[in-house]
C-alpha cells in the first residue's frame, strides 16, 4: 500500500504537517496564521480540556470569562509585559464598514474611528487585574482562583499547525493571594498539575524547571515551566506557570487590607497550556502510519471493523458487531462502529492506523463461528484472536496496558536522550549529532545564555527542580557553576 | 432587612441590572459593550453548555473551530449577509504597536498595516462555507453536522448585560446537506432540541414558529425562533434556527456530485443560541430578592448555613453538617457547606437568597438532638423541618418539585398573558395596558408589519407553528388573513 505520510526519516517537518492534514485534525484558513481545527483534532482538544477542567476545579478554581479586547493604554502599565506583548498583535481601530461608492464590496468607514485602538488579548494579565481592583478590599475576598477558557491571538510570521498560530485556544488561570507565600504554592501546584496531565493523560515525560531569567513570562518573577522531548530531539515547551509577585497588582492599584489592618499589593499567579499540547501530543508518539493516540485522550478507544463478502453476512456480522460495541460501552469504553459499506475493510484498517485509534477489532464468518475476535493494537501494531468471551475486561486491561506502554516508550526515548556533557566540544557535536536534552554547567548570567543561543540555537529549556548541587564549569565560559541546567533547541 | 435590590415594580430594568451586579453573575468591563462574566454567572452558562452540547452530540453533531477573524471581502459574496452584519463590526487594520517617540506608552505602527482588513465575527457563515468548499465533492461526504462554541463581536451601540453585549459567548452550529428536505428537517431538529432545552432544563415556556420575512436572519430562506415571555410582558428570543438553502452554498461555490452523478450546490442550515440565554434564564423566573435557579441549571442545588454560638456548636454542627453533605453528594446532588465563620446565619440567608440556590438547609444544635433539619426553598420561600433519615430521596424529589414548580409558574404566566385580540384598538390598549403576548390576525406584508411596529414598537415574534388556521381580517389594513401571528414588544 502506498504511504499516505512522507516518513519521518525523510523530512520530519513534512511528517507533522502530513500527518496533522491526513489524520483530519486540522488545517490551515483563508486568514493567515489562523488554523480551522477539524473535528477529529477538536475532539482530541475537549478530551484534554475536560481533563484538565477536572483537575482545576478539584484544586478550588472556578472558571470566568474576560473581554476579548484590551484597551491599548493596559499594556503601558506594567513596562516587561509592553515589551513582551503588545509589539505584534491584532489591533481594532474602526467598528464599521460601509458600501464603496462604486457598489463594489465594503470598506472601512473612516468616520468609525475608535478613540482607543482596541488589541485582541495576546493573554489577559492586563484586563483582569484591572478586574479584580474591583474584586478585592480586604484579606477576605481573597484569594482568588479563577481560570478563563479562550481563544487568543499573537501575530506570529511563521506558524505552524497547532504549534505556533496567530490565533490558539488555551486556558489562563489568573490567581490573587494576600502572601508571597501562597501565590509560590500555587505556582508550583498548577505545574504540578501540567506535569501530572502530561504523563498520566498525555502519556508524556516531561521534565519541571525553573525558566532562566531570560526565558520568563513579560512581567514574571519566576516562571515554571515542563519541556517535552520530541522523536526529533527537540524540546517543546508543553505548560507554564507563572509567580508574578506584586507586579501586577502594583500596575493596576490593586491592593487589600489584611488582618491586622495593613494595606498591601496582592500576589499574582498565572499559567496555561495551550492547543499547542495537540502538538505534543502528536509529535511525541506518532509513527510513519500515523497517528498513536493514548487510550485516555482518543476520541474513540476502539473501533470495530465487520469483515463480510455479502448482504446476509453483513447483517450476521452488524448484529454481532453491535453486541459487542454494547458490551463495550457498558463498561466505561468508547467504541465506534465502523459499519459503512461503502468503504472496504482494508481501507479502514489505514483509516484508523492513520488516526491512531487505539485498539481496533474485525470481526467476521469465521470469528463468529469459533467465537472469536481479531484485535490489533495500534501501539505495537501487533494482532491477536481473542475469545469473545469476558472481551471487555480484557479490552479495558489491553487499554491501560497501551497507555502504560506508550507512555514507557516516551520516557525511555526521553531518558536514552538526556546527555550529560562537560565541555563546549561535546556540547556542539551532541547537538549536531545526537539532538536531544542536554545536562550541562552554565555560570548562570544572560549574557552566555544569549551567546550559547545565538552560536548553536540551543537555550536553557528549564533549571530542573531535581538538578543536584554540583561543582562544574559553565561548558562556554569556565566560569564556576553550582547545578547543571537543561539545554536543548526547541519548537 | 434593608432590600439590596430595586423591586420589579419600580423599575424593571434597574432590578435586573442591580440582580446581574448583586448576584455575581456579571459586571462591565474597561472596554465599552464588553461584559466580564462572573465566576458564578459562568457556572451557570457551564451548566447550560453541557447540557445543550450533549443534546447536540446525541443528534450526531461534532464540535470543530474556525477562525476568529474573517477576511472583509467574504461578506461581500453573500449579498444580503453584508448588510445584515458586515456593517456594525469590529475591524483590524493592523498588526503592530511601537513605542511612542516620547516614551510614552505605545501606538499603532503605520508600517504594519493589513493589505486585507479583517473582520471580527459576528457569525460564522462565511469562512466555514469557504472552508467547507475544501470538504466536499461528492455525496458522501454529506451531511456535516459541526456545531462551534464561541466568541463573537457585533459593535452595539445600546448594550445590557447578557440581553445584548459587543462580544457575546454561544455556539453556532453549521450543517451541510444534500437535499433540501434534509437541511429543512435539520432546521427543524435544532429549534425543537432549543425548546426542549427552554423548557425541561431553563424552565421556562417558549412559542415555537417562523420568523416574518422581515426578521429573517441576513441570507436565509427561513428563520425558526422560539420566543419566551419575561416577566414585564416583553418577548425574549431565545434562540434561532436558520434554513439557508443553497445561498452560502452559490456565494461560495460548494457544489457537491450527487449519486446520479450530477453535480448541484449544498444545502446548508445555522443555528444558535448564546448567554443571552442567561437574560432569558434571570428574568424569567427572579424576584424581588434575588435570583430564583431551577435545579438542573443551579451551580449549588443544596447550601447548607451551620446554625451555632460557640466553638463547641460550631464543631459539632459542623460534623453532622459534612455528613448530610456527602449523603447528598451520593444522590448526585451538588451541595455547598457553607462552614464560614466570618459571616453569620442570616448574612448566609440573605446571600443564598439572592443566589438563588433552589434549597437551603439550616442545621443547628436542637436539629441534631431531634434528628432534624429545616429546609427552606427558594422558589416559594416554604420552610419545613424535616428529619435527617431519609433525607437525600427527599430532597431530591423537592429538587424536581422545584424545577416543575418554576416551570409551571412561568407557563401560567405565559398563558395569562397571550392576548386574542381582532381590533386595532384592542391591540393598542393591550400593548399599553396589559403587555405579554398578542396573538392577531396579518396581511402577510412586510410594509403593514413595519408600520405596526414603527406606530407601536411591536413586532412580529413568529408565526407559531401551531397557529391554526382561521378566516380573520389584518388589525392593521382590514385585509384578508388566515392565520393569527405572535406580536410582542421584545427585547
Amino acid at each position: 500500500m502506498a504511504k499516505v505520510l512522507t516518513s519521518r526519516k525523510e523530512n520530519y517537518a513534512q511528517w507533522y504537517n502530513d500527518l496533522v492534514i491526513k489524520a483530519g485534525l486540522a488545517e490551515n484558513s483563508a486568514v493567515r496564521g489562523c488554523m480551522v481545527i477539524k473535528p477529529y483534532g477538536y475532539a482530541i482538544w475537549e478530551k484534554m480540556q475536560a481533563e484538565l477542567d477536572r483537575m482545576f476545579k478539584e484544586t478550588g478554581h472556578e472558571n470566568a470569562y474576560f473581554p476579548l479586547f484590551i484597551p491599548k493604554s493596559f499594556f503601558s502599565k506594567e513596562a516587561d509585559h509592553v515589551e513582551g506583548f503588545a509589539k505584534e498583535c491584532a489591533v481594532v481601530t474602526h467598528y464599521r464598514l460601509k458600501n464603496k461608492e462604486d457598489g463594489q464590496g465594503v470598506e472601512v468607514d473612516p468616520a468609525a474611528k475608535l478613540e482607543e485602538e482596541l488589541i485582541v488579548r495576546p493573554t489577559s494579565e492586563t484586563i483582569i487585574w484591572n478586574t479584580y481592583k474591583n474584586w478585592i478590599q480586604s484579606y477576605r475576598d481573597l484569594p482568588i482562583l479563577v481560570n478563563q477558557w479562550a481563544n487568543v491571538v499573537r501575530w506570529e510570521m511563521r506558524t505552524r499547525l497547532f504549534l505556533r498560530t496567530a490565533e490558539f485556544l488555551w486556558q489562563e488561570g489568573h490567581t490573587a493571594h494576600a502572601t508571597r507565600k501562597e501565590a509560590e504554592e500555587e505556582t508550583r501546584q498548577m505545574i504540578d498539575i501540567y506535569a501530572d496531565f502530561a504523563q498520566n493523560y498525555m502519556a508524556l515525560p516531561v521534565i519541571q524547571g525553573h525558566k532562566s531569567e531570560g526565558e520568563r513570562f513579560a512581567g514574571a518573577l519566576d516562571t515554571l515551566a515542563i519541556e517535552a522531548l520530541m522523536q526529533d530531539g527537540k524540546a517543546l515547551q508543553a505548560g507554564t506557570s507563572h509567580f508574578l509577585g506584586q507586579n501586577f497588582a502594583k500596575a493596576f492599584d490593586v491592593t487589600f487590607t489584611d488582618k491586622t489592618g495593613k494595606l498591601d499589593h496582592v500576589w499574582a499567579t498565572s499559567w496555561g497550556v495551550s492547543t499547542r499540547l495537540m502538538g505534543a501530543l502528536i509529535m511525541g508518539h506518532s509513527d510513519d502510519n500515523g497517528l498513536v493516540l493514548p487510550p485516555k485522550l482518543a476520541p474513540h478507544q476502539v473501533v470495530i471493523v465487520p469483515i463480510y463478502k455479502n448482504d446476509d453476512q453483513y447483517d450476521t456480522v452488524c448484529q454481532k458487531g453491535e453486541e459487542i460495541r454494547k458490551a463495550l460501552l457498558k463498561k466505561g469504553i468508547s467504541v465506534k462502529f465502523d459499519k459503512r459499506d461503502t468503504q472496504k475493510p482494508g481501507w479502514k484498517f489505514a483509516e484508523y492506523e492513520l488516526k491512531g485509534v487505539p485498539v481496533r477489532l474485525a470481526l467476521g464468518m469465521r470469528d463468529i463461528e469459533n467465537g472469536t475476535i481479531e484485535v490489533a493494537r495500534r501501539d505495537t501494531m501487533k494482532k491477536e484472536i481473542m475469545p469473545v468471551e469476558g472481551l471487555p475486561e480484557k479490552i479495558s486491561a489491553l487499554l491501560d496496558d497501551i497507555q502504560e506502554g506508550i507512555y514507557k516508550k516516551a520516557l525511555k526515548f526521553r531518558d536514552e536522550n538526556i546527555h550529560y556533557v562537560d565541555t563546549w566540544d561535546e556540547f556542539v557535536d551532541t547537538l549536531e549529532n545526537k539532538a536531544g536534552f542536554i545536562m550541562a554547567h552554565w555560570d548562570g548570567t544572560a549574557e552566555t545564555e544569549e551567546r550559547i543561543q545565538n552560536e548553536t540555537k540551543a537555550s536553557i529549556r528549564v533549571i530542573p527542580f531535581d538538578s543536584k548541587q554540583e561543582e562544574g564549569k559553565c561548558i562556554f565560559t569556565g566560569k564556576p557553576s553550582k547545578q547543571r541546567v537543561l539545554f536543548a533547541r526547541a519548537y
